[in-house]
């Protein structure tokens, strides 16, 4: 292949509209009525879109391995096979009610990438690889994301083979079953450095009128349960002073811990998903409250004051209401820090194409935030329509997949060279 | 009988071992390990109870009668047989884990009264008549205080004749059942005023450290329907500012619930005694919330306030925090105040005895309730341990249930003559 100029390939787009087109040609396999798609992994839809994306790889002249989980490696080759490749991807998997564009745009914008360069004529010095990773979503198997964890290192490829979905059947039987359990060892293979686009999955972008937003990372998550002892008392003979209403004391911490996620943004968000007044009865005062709180932040040290300061509110409303207010850490994921370089590299392509842009956070897990364990990594997000996605009304404009398309072509020719 | 001079009834007082002893004889009917009473009206417990009131009000010289819903009357006669008698009592039902008090204390109390007035040698000018009402807890047949409200006229005998337990049985067939469907046509029966001694059922006079509370009257309640239709979104990707989160407009419209009773208080309560998160996730902002509220005052006036304010504090909290929320107002029933002159001999014959005491409202449901819409009627209240009732730790001291005799036996006094 041959090496064009610097101010040609900044000049390359990728094709808007061959892409748009891709993107509903494969939404036939586990299409739903509703325009989504119940694609889950390892289902016969899942191997009727692998087939047809590995035959669409082959046919753009890459080379198809897939690893002992499925995934699928597709090979472009470089000047210099030397160096490792830069890799970019996602997941064609969807959630069972999802939408076409969640993981789907990461995977065909890449296959995108790799035609755009073809019809150039255009080389570069690292080689480009493009993923399908399995599992994504992990709504037929747990863990979400098993594979690029696997390929990080968290797990041995012998434990994700044995987990077991509803049905009691495991990931080597479904692999097996659709004739994906391939050859390659789990994480052999070199990647240089990894770039995934995808909906944004969050209203930020739509609302703020830009185009791409600039990943610089997943945020933390700490869970948390939480459990309030009030005192349960007749409705119509205690008087108000001498409550201990568990309900009062969950409504005070529930905006202590809006006031607090407040105080520590833009980036900091904190939810009280779930809250249940023990043995309910509309006569009688709550004297009991159980609830969840999730709490996410970029910043380790970020979720660490925050956790300060909502103990010291629990401490303070439970003293104030002669009430326990107890918060026990059940789980806590640090964030994952992109590459500075790859995220530098995701802005410039950005700027360079002129589209509106924003660093962001990603509120949600992505296979990026695995690689970044081992690779240098970065995201590109597009809007999607108010924020929905796990769901079969999810959207995104035909302009801002092409954009994404463009930025990851342009990040990808930045990086390899 | 004789009368005496006024300062000998004066200083005339009940027997409070006597009473204490009678609390304790009767508990064994239906009585549990933990030491309260398992006696669910019209049960064959219930039926024992009866008997032994019947007997024990017999050898009192009392004549009793039964009406057509089982409710038990045993008359003294008075020195003028053409004044309407001066009535007294409770009920002896109990709920499945009550305790050895409520209802109990105000018939026992009563036939105390009788007893003391026998051992002095004392008649009255009107008649006394000691009543035991059917089925007050209304925990086997609803309504609750179904023979009181017969007997008000608020419901006819065949409708409450034709009521059925969970098994169903109609109280036709259970009064038959245990002999105690009577002869007397449901309200027939004249009564000049009515006074019924109860525990408290609340906490204030323990902690107020009063030992006689001057019942005034029944509250009004309003009932009412709630819904929060914020918007359900991703507890990781959405910004807080841009989140309509159901369950902190919750929070915001129940401490405006609390701060709106306050404002009205000492005697306003209100509640919101069930909340539930519609399809909760411990990773999803809440979108929709159902709630109910319990709403209490003396005054028609206040509950009118009290509503008008916590729909202007909804509207406000909806408006700012871009979601609905919707109050929908299920049942309300009106104050019940008791009669001026009733209530005014129970305060007299509280400070004749030199008894500590205060005004109160009753929070509960009583017969003396329904009583009040046909009869000149009030109620004494004395303390119960830490408020609690409708629970086999229910309990009050020899000496306040005492005390209460006395009142009763003072007032009957007043208003008998």
């Amino acid at each position: 292949m041959s090496q064009t100029s610097p101010s040609s390939t900044h000049n390359l787009r990728a094709d808007g509209a061959r892409l748009w087109a891709t993107i509903h040609e494969t939404a036939r396999f586990g299409g739903t009525p509703k325009g989504g798609i119940n694609r889950l992994t390892l289902s016969a839809e899942d191997g009727q879109v692998r087939d047809w994306f590995r035959e669409a790889c082959e046919a753009a002249g890459l080379t198809v391995g897939v690893d002992a989980l499925g995934t699928q490696y597709a090979l472009r080759p470089g000047q210099d096979m030397s160096l490792p490749p830069v890799a970019f991807g996602s997941h064609l998997d969807t959630q069972p009610t999802g939408g076409k564009f969640d993981g789907v745009l990461g995977v065909l914008a890449g296959l995108e990438v790799m035609r755009t360069l073809n019809d150039a004529g255009i080389g570069t010095r690292a080689p480009l690889l493009l993923v399908n990773w399995t599992n994504e979503e992990g709504s037929r198997f747990a863990p979400a994301m098993m594979a690029s964890a696997a390929y990080a290192g968290d797990f041995t490829t012998d434990e994700i083979l044995a987990k077991r979905d509803a049905a009691g059947t495991t990931v080597a039987e479904a692999l097996d079953a659709i004739g994906y359990r391939g050859g390659e060892a789990v994480g052999e293979r070199a990647i240089g450095a990894f770039v995934e686009l995808h909906i944004e999955q969050g209203p930020i972008l739509e609302a703020e009128g830009k185009t791409i937003g600039v990943v610089e990372g997943g945020q933390g998550i700490a869970w948390f349960d939480g459990r309030i002892e009030g005192f349960e008392s007749h409705a119509g003979t205690t008087p108000m002073p001498r409550r201990r209403d568990a309900l009062l004391g969950l409504s005070e911490f529930a905006l202590a811990v809006e006031r607090i996620a407040l105080a520590h943004g833009p980036s900091a968000v904190a939810t009280i998903g779930e809250a249940t007044i023990l043995a309910p009865s509309r006569n009688v005062v709550p004297g009991q409250v159980a609830f969840t709180l999730d709490m996410r932040d970029p910043r380790s040290a970020t979720l660490d004051a925050m956790e300060a300061e909502l103990r010291e509110a629990a401490a303070e409303i439970g003293g104030r209401r002669r009430m326990t207010l107890a918060l026990s850490r059940i789980w806590r994921k640090e964030p994952v820090p992109f590459d500075a370089g790859v995220v530098a590299a995701v802005e410039a392509a950005a700027e360079g194409l002129g589209l509106s842009r924003r660093r962001i956070v990603s509120g949600a897990g992505h296979d990026a935030c695995n690689l970044a364990g081992r690779v240098p990594t970065a995201m590109i997000f597009v809007p999607c329509k108010d924020g929905v996605s796990h769901n079969e009304s999810e959207s995104a404009t035909q302009g801002d997949c092409a954009a994404g398309a463009d930025v990851l072509l342009q990040t990808v020719l930045r990086l390899a060279g």
